[in-house]
């Protein structure tokens, strides 16, 4: 096989049929249900989640993972948090010409690697290539399917918890860290992770969960924002119970970053009810995944849509959505 | 609002939020079901198809179409011709900074127009920004979702008959009149269309349609190549059966292509048991997209994966896949 991506490998011919068969099937294997174009799925009467998301993540490694299991555990977790079993995923390659065949292998198994990790079947697949200089490397989509087993009703109370998975701000300064930006080499790992195996456990020690998200662009603050004005609920969060890696808090300061807007791509956001908080934090706690879990906040008003932090001087002020560029193109 | 796309819309935050607002839930309406992150959607039991495909056409608008009517009616095919009623599409936007605000509106406006068209729902979306120079203005990607109401089964008979639904080349070459490669003024416009409504009534007529395709990338050689290999069916066409426009037929002459192995955005091929031939001509010639439709071929042997070419001559030659670069980017 060729060594780099040509033009030829995308205009549905004999190479186009090559690089599917070698590379694709090769690595999501089996697929009887699918000539990886259209698949063909069988569903149970009920209700399904689908969620889509395109990845442009530079550098396309880094540490911790890849644009690959990006692409995964990304989508796998837009599911998770909605409340779905995730089963099927879609995939979109579009691909610049001259890219390394090696490097697309690589992110493929990881791909491949990743989805077993989830549970997850990667049923149907595309490639595109662009002329050199008309793509940068590899973008993905992919698109999930879950089921929705029990579903999440977002009915705040006064008193829910506010639980967060882990360490918020890895993944974004895993990225600076692989751009060259830090100037100076940080030890910290992009948490990028698959969270269904993790959010199952929460939901099955509760049944008073209110909603989950997970805080990826525009970091926990933009997300809880979110949240917040969708449902109109004041969270007050604590600035002190906020899980943060020394090394995080150190590249921030540094460099004038504020790590509850970086991204996180492993991480979960769980509002549930007061009395539920323990048993949720001991279930997640359990996994890989969820070890340094805390709850961070308080839901503490339901009449008015907003975020405030809490200093540990007692000061209150509100946290607004991330407005105007922080970091672009880390997932 | 901008009058172009930033880096910071991108990222998660306020800039984000107001384009997904003003732009995509604008167009896309209702979506009750959905915060155009992850969909719910309620299904029956049974059967579902999924697709995938990134659109990369250059240029984004041409005679016929432009990026976001491909964009629906590919994946909308893509399901048609797999026996599946499309219901759900996802859309995955990556934009380039820069990029003008009034064309991503005039393309969100067409993916609705069509979508409207088709019969089915842009149920999720996501967008990404990177920079300029990093991609080439606008990619899509659609994913969309279908249920099967009646399963195709491929088992061939000898004296099928091979339909192809109209002209073919017409995407081809109005793309390559749109990006002033032909030297003329072309009047082609590009075949771009959804054919669920027409599939929908060949196989409404017979229960004996063997297999659907849409012949895109690699034209209708590398598709009926791809059905006559995978199936191990011998396919005769009758070259001067094959619908050609004049002008495209001239502008082919002229370049030196193919129509053959030139792009169809709007066409399928039906091979349907001899004796239904005429009640879904008859059927499918109805609709606006099936006017010209004609039985181009016969499947003459069902022991030997090849396709044939018979000339007004009599002469019969063996045509292969596409090999080697063609036109990149027609979709």
């Amino acid at each position: 096989m060729e060594k780099a991506i040509s033009l030829a490998h995308g205009d549905g011919g004999e190479l186009s049929h090559h690089l599917i068969q070698e590379i694709f099937v090769q690595a999501f294997g089996n697929n009887e249900q699918s000539k990886f174009d259209a698949a063909v799925l069988s569903m149970q009467q009920g209700k399904i989640a689908v969620s889509t998301d395109s990845f442009v993540v530079k550098p396309l490694f880094f540490p911790g993972g890849s644009i690959g299991k990006l692409a995964v555990a990304g989508t796998v977790n837009d599911l998770a948090v909605s409340g779905a079993k995730p089963l099927y995923l879609t995939c979109g390659f579009i691909i610049e010409e001259g890219f390394s065949i090696k490097d697309l292998k690589t992110i493929v198994q990881n791909m491949a690697d990743e989805a077993k990790k989830a549970g997850v079947v990667l049923v149907a697949g595309d490639t595109k290539v662009v002329e050199r200089g008309s793509c940068d490397g590899v973008f993905i989509n992919t698109t999930g399917i879950g089921v929705i087993t029990e579903e999440i009703t977002p009915s705040f109370k006064e008193g829910d918890a506010v639980i967060v998975s882990g360490t918020i701000g890895d993944h974004g300064i895993a990225i600076l860290s692989a751009r060259g930006e830090l100037g100076i080499n940080s030890p910290v790992q992009s948490d990028c992770a698959s969270l269904n195996h993790m959010l199952e456990k929460a939901t099955a020690v509760s049944k008073e969960v209110r909603i989950m998200r997970d805080p990826t662009r525009g970091g926990l603050t933009s997300t809880l924002v979110e949240i917040a004005e969708d449902f109109g609920v004041t969270i007050t969060l604590e600035e002190e119970r906020i899980p943060l890696k020394d090394e995080v808090h150190g590249a921030c300061d540094l460099l004038g970053y504020d790590p509850m807007y970086l991204a996180n791509e492993g991480k979960a956001i769980i509002i549930v009810a007061n009395e539920d908080k323990e048993k949720v934090l001991e279930a997640i706690r359990q996994t890989p995944e969820g070890q340094d879990a805390a709850c961070i906040g308080v839901v503490t008003d339901i009449t008015k849509g907003q975020l405030l932090l809490e200093t540990p001087l007692g000061v209150k002020r509100m946290l607004h959505r991330l407005s105007g560029i922080m970091l672009p193109r880390i997932c």
